[in-house]
């Protein structure tokens, strides 16, 4: 079924109304939300719509509370979450990442108890505008074993960053630091098919191409998927990202991030409060002047797009696949699953709430 | 054959004075130099000595001359490395860094008109004392295909990231951001083994196992190998780096940054001026108090130490493997290979300064 995008929005604005935000935090909510589903990465959007109304009723997130900042100097602050949706405080701690680099070149913003953000990609692009670079990262939920390691340490930590460009379309490089995210794994699992060699190990440890193995206690491998392929690289990166996103804030980290499904208990003990999240900004011309650097950029992208290509494939410049799906998406609306639009009936009937009409 | 540190410090320090240096730049650019044969990354070392000193005579490197600063803004510095040694250039770039940092929170330091710096980790270690996370970037000549692509566009473009901790030693992540060094390799191509899968494509952008390729017109592959193990994300790091370090100083960057040997030839119309880095640092009480900190990163550290195992191996902390080299080495010797004796005897003859007798 396909749905118009401003269908959509209608739905899930008055879905987080229904849960406690305003009008502006669901207005905010849902556009984040949204921008997953747009831009093509599917297991980030409408599809957690359900997981975030479960957590705001087993009382871990509260839609309706504000985020505030806690701590700061010139280049740097922290930001209390508040438990509101991580969708709504994202951007407002990217803000103050943007404000702190107005003022002082850069801004960087280390986040405590919030939750999930929806995609990484969405919040450093907040600073294109500005002609900043943007810088976007959250700890998660622990799906992945370090090099060596049988446990589940480290969630898929993605990094976005946003780099601004001239007459050509910006750099945005969105990624989880695991061979391959859990949205990829359950589209698999949904076909039946198995994984590539490098995705996943099984309880034991061993390396396994099941699709199902890390709900049967297995886990996601870090980027470069066991230690020739330079799956510690994958590792350090997703390490740093914990570090950043949590330590420097004061949330929980490693594998004391609360989970995403609601069902899932809480650990005990937590080191920290809620999730964490690190944005930065740094405005170009706090470096040189903006018309050169995208100059630059232009001749950096132009040259790398030209690549011989090695298989009859284009090199890809990063941003560039997600933006043709964001223009066809915005025109041609949003496609959803059979599967999901159920979910999706199921929640408007919950709350009294109309779901569109599919276009087709 | 095994050389004392202090020994190989004299040496070089006389190497680094004959070319052009005062004593306190051959001090420090032998510093740098050794720490990289110190930690095991033997690649980085003593071994590139000759390549600087033929930078040296064909006017590509001025190892009197002083970097400078170009331009700045409280959190923010581009450096001009004035075609000084990059050994030196790195650290006065860190340095300014930190001092921004003890200002106003963070410092982020772009430098163009740089030349090779050694190992990364080191810079980034810099801010360790400080209480600071310190971050250290750089471009490099191309040896790396993006995915898709059968041309080399990317340097092995590493990124180091050191993190203090309280009670336990440091985290320092310092990698390439390919699935293996060039220095990986070249120890293979010396013990005629073949690569792992995932390393290495040919000349027609075919992946290969042949240590030799990267000879023969072929490239090296970014971190994840191939498209299914997620070497897309591999290519956007090394982008990151290209761009963080070149783009926005105004070094040259992808398929124009300078070869390190002298006698590759330089690329017709340069976009810009040397090769380039990027460095940062921020300040741990610019968050929260570094003691509150260095509590969690003990804990942190602790936790990932003492991970079940999956095949027997402990998991490895960022940074331990260069730690134990380094009070191994500074303790019993740093070993050199015959040839490597070799060219540094033949070094010490050119520039008449002695060459020490080795201890085993």
């Amino acid at each position: 079924m396909i749905y118009t995008y401003q269908s959509l929005f209608e739905f899930c604005r008055n879905i987080f109304l229904a849960v406690g935000c305003n009008n502006t935090q669901a207005e905010s909510a849902t556009k984040v939300l949204l921008s997953a589903d747009l831009r093509g990465i599917d297991s980030h959007g409408i599809a957690r719509l359900q997981g975030y109304v479960r957590l705001w009723e087993v009382k871990r997130v509260f839609p309706g509370n504000e985020p505030c900042v806690i701590y700061e100097t010139p280049s740097t602050a922290v930001v209390d979450g508040s438990s509101a949706l991580g969708l709504n405080v994202a951007p407002y701690a990217m803000k103050i990442a943007i404000q702190k680099a107005i003022q002082v070149g850069t801004g960087w913003v280390s986040v405590q108890n919030s939750s999930h953000f929806g995609i990484a990609g969405y919040h450093a692009m907040l600073a294109l505008p500005e002609d900043m670079i943007g810088i976007a990262m959250t700890n998660a939920s622990p799906l992945v074993a370090p090099t060596f390691s049988k446990e589940r340490l480290l969630g898929t930590n993605p990094i976005a960053m946003a780099i601004p460009a001239g007459e050509e379309p910006a750099f945005v490089a969105d990624f989880a630091t695991t061979t391959a995210s859990n949205g990829k794994l359950e589209l698999l699992q949904r076909k039946g098919e198995n994984t590539p060699e490098g995705w996943l190990q099984d309880k034991h440890g061993i390396s396994s191409t099941d699709a199902h193995e890390l709900k049967k206690g297995g886990a996601l491998l870090p980027l470069g998927g066991h230690r020739e392929g330079g799956s510690h690289k994958g590792y350090m990166l997703g390490s740093m990202v914990d570090i950043l996103s949590a330590l420097l804030s004061g949330a929980n980290y490693g594998p004391w991030v609360p989970p995403f499904p609601a069902y899932v208990p809480v650990p005990d003990n937590l080191p920290g409060k809620g999730i964490g999240h690190f944005f930065g900004a740094m405005r170009i011309d706090a470096f040189r002047p903006a018309s050169d650097f995208k100059t630059h950029m232009d001749a950096w992208i132009r040259r790398f797009r030209s690549s011989e290509s090695a298989n009859g494939q284009q090199v890809v410049i990063p941003g560039d696949p997600e933006r043709i799906y964001e223009n066809e998406r915005m025109k041609n609306g949003i496609p959803i699953d059979n599967e999901l639009v159920k979910t999706l009936e199921a929640l408007a009937h919950q709350f009294s709430v109309s779901f569109p009409e599919p276009i087709s």
